[in-house]
């Protein structure tokens, strides 16, 4: 019991620091999505593709979520987009207050839109609020199509849903069908974009969706 | 601080419950394999194709950890294998606790060979003993080379690294000696096993050499 108090003081302390958050996010007009997802399924891909959709609409910044290494924060440089790397060393997920922390060293006044790439996770980070206006899940098509019932709290809580990989599911044992059928088990009403990072497929139709949500 | 010094207190409480059951283990003589993933690389497809290999010459068990559902403890009651379900709710990995309270209800007497599947989660396993004697990481190879040097602990802590869904790698951007190159620079001693659930390579060659450390 004493480890449950524990958390849920945690949760509710980062609940505090998220409003705080999205309070200073909606004063500076600046749309934010926290991508999240299980290592590998290729949330850094797709945020490179986004922003290259999108920099010519809206200026974008990025902050990117790692146990280790920048690796990521520097792809995105490489966008010319602003991009500063949270390392987490052991913690699992990004919070409120690393998110709070980081806006003190990376200047976002100014900018419109603001994704946040959190650590490879399908379990911790779907329960800390960042203050993000957007939560959205990147999920492989070949991790298979029994995930949605195993890792319940991710497919529930976000407002989209991104079938990455989708040129390797015709290798796969993986069925579609089935795959979104259980996801809608979970989650009835966050729609669900289909796409290939490698071939470009769905691409257009997600970013034109994020596109419609930012004022 | 408070956080760490609470993290720090339930490691160190981790450790000397899984010496407990490392001994309990040692006394019944059976041999404890503890498998971790990311969710989606294949663990239970791998522990399927593992018994079937191995249950002629060994008594074999298997607990499951999940958040949510049964699935996989169904599965491999499929192959006439006593299997045990631990549901963790919210905590994103097994511990030595879970374990320890699992084998009041599940009798592993007289079995010889013990297959523990963590939940699904490329970090937090890595830090929790469960008194096993080998850990084994399956990674799929889909979830690009760049994984061991942002998953470190992980790679770090693992007796055996099993790359699956080598079947795929020909239709991803995964350079296979990149991504062994990059897993030795954090890794150079466990020995590295590139298989194939689906089209069975590979399987020999971890089965053999996992059968040469049981006694």
């Amino acid at each position: 019991m004493h480890i449950v108090d524990v958390n849920s003081q945690i949760l509710e302390e980062n609940s505090r620091l998220a409003e705080i958050n999205r309070k200073m996010f909606a004063e500076q007009n600046i749309y934010v999505a926290n991508f999240m997802s299980a290592p590998g399924a290729g949330k850094t891909t797709l945020l490179e593709k986004t922003i290259k959709k999108m920099q010519h609409l809206f200026k974008i910044s990025v902050i990117e979520g790692d146990l280790q290494t920048d690796l990521d924060a520097e792809r995105i440089k490489n966008l010319n987009v602003p991009a500063h790397q949270i390392t987490t060393g052991t913690v699992c997920h990004l919070d409120a207050r690393m998110v709070h922390n980081a806006l003190h060293e990376f200047d976002i006044i100014g900018q419109e839109l603001l994704f946040i790439e959190n650590v490879g996770n399908l379990v911790c980070p779907a329960d800390f609020d960042l203050g993000e206006n957007l939560k959205v899940m990147i999920f492989s098509v070949v991790e298979g199509a029994d995930k949605p019932q195993k890792y319940p709290v991710m497919f529930h809580n976000v407002d989209a849903v991104i079938l990455n990989k989708m040129d390797l599911i015709e290798y796969s044992d993986v069925d579609l069908d089935n795959l979104i059928q259980n996801i809608r088990e979970i989650n009835t009403v966050a729609p669900i974009f289909p796409v290939s990072c490698k071939d470009g497929s769905g691409i257009d139709d997600w970013v034109n969706w994020l596109s419609t949500k930012i004022k």
